[in-house]
């Protein structure tokens, strides 16, 4: 036992592209855990683009990140220590508890996570945050039917993959973006993808009317900029963007010019609507269960890139920005499940 | 009797802004009705911003108008000679059939206006399409409810005029935005709307802020532009923003850059949804019934700006793209009922 844990906090407010220079890696005390108390040693942490928009000092859906604090984000871990009834040690949990190796906390804000249904890192990925919130766009907001052509931007991130799996199974073409050509091959040869391209080789109205033949019915968004604007421009009547991320922003300063094709929303009467998944975790259980049978059938499936040691965090999320992963971004700080 | 009637004709498609040589009044022969067919004397032609865009050649939601034929828009007027059963000479229509004085033609594409209800000239306006518009808009693709602030851009216009008036009898809080002070004290001493301002003096956003101190829950968008980018600034969480009409981009060779605040989308999880008046005239009984009888309680007014003689008609149509009228603007023809 110990009774200090590594954290890693919000040293500066990043300009533009966070650098190594805005965290700190911090030892921070670890109590005892009290009565009603649990102790749990994390083994991966999650990194997430919308972190990046907490480390701004604006009204947000959630509050922004404090300047010195621990940065906050998903995490899975296992109890070592339990003085609740709810718990156990050796149980497995996600918290959303900090970017930290250890921490203290009573079990109510805990979600405890099956290590028997898939691997324990899945909790923050396909079966987790981003899983459900491919699902609710998919399904909730830009409702894809059958028959349907689906285009996915970022479809190689945590989300992308399992929006455009998602929607192959329900029926659709799904088409995919990504930002190089070993994502493009992972997302045609892995996922099943119908048809995708390097967004950075392509004219992206031109690669649209490519790809998209009869037009594009459900636009799942996690970019925004010029990607938004050319699908606008590339949609079926009635057609319906989930409007999910807009990577392509979050590092700048000033928000980029806006879609210039919004005229076409009249004119195709389309529907775009912007969500955020924690309103729809009234879904997890439905989606938890449709996924998991998907990922044991085989038709879905992903892939993790696991950056090791907590002291590699901030370089994994400012890659994360890059697009240097495949699938869902993690960091290993801890063992895995047997 | 005559043997020749008048008609509008597009003489050449405008750039930039209609001019009045974009258009030329043509003496066109007229037959006599047949077996089956009507003969019509127009009162009222309709000029409405839309016809704006049919007169680019690209592809739209209805064909573009062509270089050297009539102009297409709403009109009513009387039958003067009926040789079909389904109508009496006497008996008033409204057509799509032309800016024209007379037209021939078969009963089943004319909508017959029952001059007891309310003055024909409505047929175009505040019982017609522009009501059906308001009505759409405000109903079904906003879904406004009791207690919210309804913010509609062009307020003093056809459609923007209904809108905030079915708002304010549905309970909401409704905010105008309109471009001239003649128009503003319309909206607020006629029309009941709780606020206005002339988008002229003002710095939209904080003109917003003003004005709509609890957020904005429903936008009606007739503008876009500038209005579009002020509102999804203020929009409240789960907000909705119908979008109509971009008169502001008519008469524009390029598309107006995009609006730069649309990731309020995802933060305040709006939707943002186009429409169509002519997806939804299955609606037409239910709001005729609805709208006459706020008329006739005194609830809903409108005005009307009339111009008399079918040769003003393109005059007519470039004031109404330069916001010279308040509510509907109508050319009148010919007679209008007892």
């Amino acid at each position: 036992m110990t009774d200090t844990t590594r954290e890693i906090r919000l040293a500066s407010r990043p300009e533009g592209e966070p650098r190594l220079e805005n965290f700190a890696l911090a030892e921070a005390p670890l109590p005892e855990p009290g009565d009603g108390e649990v102790l749990v040693r994390n083994s991966y942490l999650s990194v997430d683009p919308y972190m990046r928009g907490r480390m701004r000092d604006v009204r947000s859906y959630i509050p922004p990140f404090g300047v010195g604090e621990v940065l906050q984000g998903g995490a899975v871990g296992q109890v070592l220590t339990s003085n609740d009834a709810a718990l156990e040690a050796g149980d497995w949990v996600e918290s959303m508890l900090g970017w930290r190796e250890h921490y203290v906390a009573k079990p109510d804000g805990l979600r405890q996570v099956d290590p028997s249904r898939a691997p324990v890192s899945t909790a923050l990925g396909v079966l987790g945050m981003p899983g459900l919130t491919a699902y609710t766009g998919l399904h909730e907001i830009a409702k894809a039917k059958e028959g349907e052509t689906v285009f996915v931007s970022a479809a190689a991130g945590a989300v992308g993959g399992v929006a455009g799996q998602l929607a192959r199974i329900a029926g659709c073409r799904v088409v995919g973006s990504a930002g190089s050509q070993e994502k493009v091959d992972h997302l045609t040869e892995e996922l099943g993808f119908h048809a995708a391209f390097d967004y950075h080789d392509a004219d992206l109205a031109q690669a649209l009317r490519e790809h998209c033949p009869d037009r594009i019915d459900v636009y799942f968004d996690n970019v925004g900029g010029e990607h938004l604007d050319a699908a606008l421009g590339r949609m079926a009547t009635f057609g319906r963007v989930a409007l999910c991320g807009m990577v392509s922003a979050y590092n700048l300063e000033e928000p980029p010019p806006g879609p210039r094709n919004i005229a076409a929303v009249i004119v195709n009467r389309i529907t775009v609507r912007g969500f955020i998944v924690m309103d729809h975790y009234d879904l997890m259980e439905r989606f938890a269960t449709e996924v998991t049978g998907h990922i044991h059938s085989g038709e879905l499936r992903y892939r993790e890139t696991i950056v090791e040691g907590i002291e590699r965090m901030p370089a994994a999320f400012i890659g994360l920005l890059a697009g240097e992963n495949i699938g869902k971004m993690l960091v290993k700080v801890g063992p895995a499940a047997e």
